[in-house]
């Protein structure tokens, strides 16, 4: 069996931290249920528009692939019945709403509880459920701004930078995703009741600079920005450009460093007083990056690409998204799973799990779903008859 | 209890990715046995040098607070002796040499298994254990180089820029974390065999370039270098600098641009009808951004964030990592735990698990053992005597 085979996640969330949490958990093989409001149900549906498909964006269906959908209007007071027999089936929920609002729709983890005392019931939010910050809105480039990860982007001097990736929502539910599974082990395994999770989303991201604060602990000086430098800040670390595109290279011993100069012609180098041990090419570490960016630039990163990798030097073409997944190393890990997209004929390939199980591994395939598609057959399997669905409907409660 | 209590995790790693999986699983309840190489023990204890401290660099501390450390020759063949304790009393054990290095030394999955058939066994590496460049050296920058995010990171038109953390480290080791949690409720709901867990960071990575990766499926493209724009890539989401620092905003909806305008004294442009509505900013776009810009130029950024999440207008002044950490927010989210450092005389805050439970949450201290600090102890326990360790030391085992 897959790990959450026969869990079933109850899906509030919406946008993205939330729905990538679920779209993790779905892959490890529970239901997901994900609840929308009628008629337009998940802003992010309604983001760019590709492959003329309406109310279903790329990041949509990136991030919700196998899940089950059904409408709920949870401001309605009839809304409450239908809560009252999916709670009570549910292994977790999760829910992204600003701190606060759950409460206020009688949705939070206290009433959640007398529904279930089993439930884990997660909340991701930008800043958490308590702080001063709280109540803030929050979007993934605010929570970058106040975070510090702007001022460690990019070079020293050059003014702040977003990470070009939604790195605070992606990591953000990633996060949620290992508390929800830990917890899920933790009640297992103590058969105790549920949990209360509390993500931020700002909490998060701080899990990722956590070198950094430590080393500003330690220095009384934050971490330099150091733009394409690797870990070591040597010249022989670095990226360059190259007379077909740049090339990563990571050259940190002497053996890296011995291989490298024989392979881009230029054994001479070792012989050099400024570049021959570690503490000289420190003291020469600009000249050694001019002199690198003057020869890497009449050369081929294609050729020295597997030639590097060969002699068991760190290095790599820098490419485009597209050149990555089209690579055959990427198409031999087998990473993509497929969704079926209502309105395409072919299946998108997505990311899937990240990860290789020996076996009962993630989840295949799935099916993007249409808003509110499961509202009649979820309902139906928790007890209302079509009578009662036909009356909810009637009254926009789903 | 905690999720992980009593879980014992043989931790066969060293660096960044490998190590920060096993401190989140050691912050979940798990003991953390580290086994060093004898006398340099993990090479990242010899990074950059802080507070005077030998052999514990920033990083190291960040991603080994409170595991023991046993030292162990896995090149000798009385290793074996030891690891054949070792291995029945584990319930995971995480490595990442290179892919062949373990079945080189005989502790490969298939050895594993053989001295413990439910052992949870991941391997974490550059590219993972299969595929063409399985076998290339890796190194963070380098993963960055080749899969793609180089080219997301910064604007269009600008060479390729490395995210400004070791995204591909830090993130795989945190993908391994949820692949194991997920592996042992798979092995405790089912009661059956472990799992091996291949885990590459390359792979990981890709997690988080999803909705990149859908949208050039989609549309023949890849996506867009957006700089600090925000996700709707319009003017009033972007990041400003004002006469006090930068200042990121994200108004992206009509009632959110309405609370912006007023707040920054221009309710004028609500009826500028080249701002009036969202079809007319798209077109007007570069005006509004140039508008902005001179406006914000004169104004403070320290003023108008809290003026903005008060209107529930998303805001966000760009802080240093030294301004966050020491940001009341921040402080009151309760986010460090300490780390015991030998040779200081205080402990050092390091961020812990990123979230809260309600109950039976992640650990709050830890110590930063010494090499080998525990390699008597743990021996003892799995039944050596006095006798037995000074005679592995002797030989040079531990």
């Amino acid at each position: 069996m897959r790990p959450l085979d026969n869990i079933t996640v109850l899906d509030l969330s919406h946008a993205v931290a939330g729905p990538h949490c679920t779209y993790h958990l779905g892959l490890m093989g529970a239901d997901i249920i994900k609840v929308e409001r009628p008629v337009l149900g998940d802003d992010l549906r309604h983001y760019t528009e590709h492959a003329g498909l309406k109310t279903l964006s790329a990041p949509f269906i990136a991030y919700n692939t196998g899940k089950r959908s059904i409408t709920l209007d949870l401001t309605k007071p009839a809304a409450r019945e239908i809560l009252a027999r999916l709670m009570p089936r549910a292994d977790v929920m999760v829910e992204n709403f600003r701190p606060g609002v759950a409460k206020r729709l009688g949705l939070d983890y206290d009433s959640a509880k007398q529904w279930n005392p089993r439930i884990i019931y997660c909340s991701i939010s930008g800043f958490g459920q308590t702080g001063v910050m709280r109540d803030w809105p929050a979007y993934d480039h605010i929570i970058q701004s106040i975070s510090g990860v702007m001022m460690m982007n990019g070079s020293d001097g050059e003014p702040p930078l977003k990470v070009g990736l939604p790195l605070a929502d992606v990591f953000s539910g990633y996060v949620a995703a290992f508390a929800i599974v830990s917890a899920l082990l933790q009640r297992e395994r103590s058969g105790g009741d549920g949990q209360y999770i509390d993500v931020g989303m700002l909490d998060a991201l701080m899990i990722m600079m956590n070198a950094g604060i430590v080393t500003y602990r330690l220095s009384g000086e934050p971490p330099r920005r150091t733009g394409n430098l690797g870990f070591r800040l040597v010249a022989t670390s670095s990226v360059y450009k190259t007379r077909d595109g740049y090339l990563g290279i990571g050259a940190n011993h002497q053996p890296q460093i011995e291989a490298l100069f024989r392979i881009i012609g230029r054994p001479d180098l070792l012989v050099d007083p400024r570049f021959a041990d570690h503490a000289a090419r420190m003291k020469h570490n600009e000249a050694l990056r001019d002199l690198l960016a003057d020869l890497f630039a009449t050369r081929s990163a294609e050729e020295l690409e597997p030639k590097l990798a060969e002699a068991k030097v760190p290095a790599g073409k820098v490419r485009t998204l597209a050149e990555t997944v089209d690579h055959p190393h990427i198409r031999e890990r087998d990473l993509f799973v497929t969704s079926s997209v209502p309105g395409l004929r072919q299946t998108v390939p997505i990311v899937g799990a990240g990860f290789r199980f020996q076996h009962d591994g993630p989840k295949r395939n799935g099916a993007v779903a249409t808003i509110g598609e499961h509202t009649d057959s979820v309902l139906r399997e928790v007890g209302f008859s079509s009578d009662d669905v036909a009356a909810f409907r009637a009254a926009g409660t789903i």
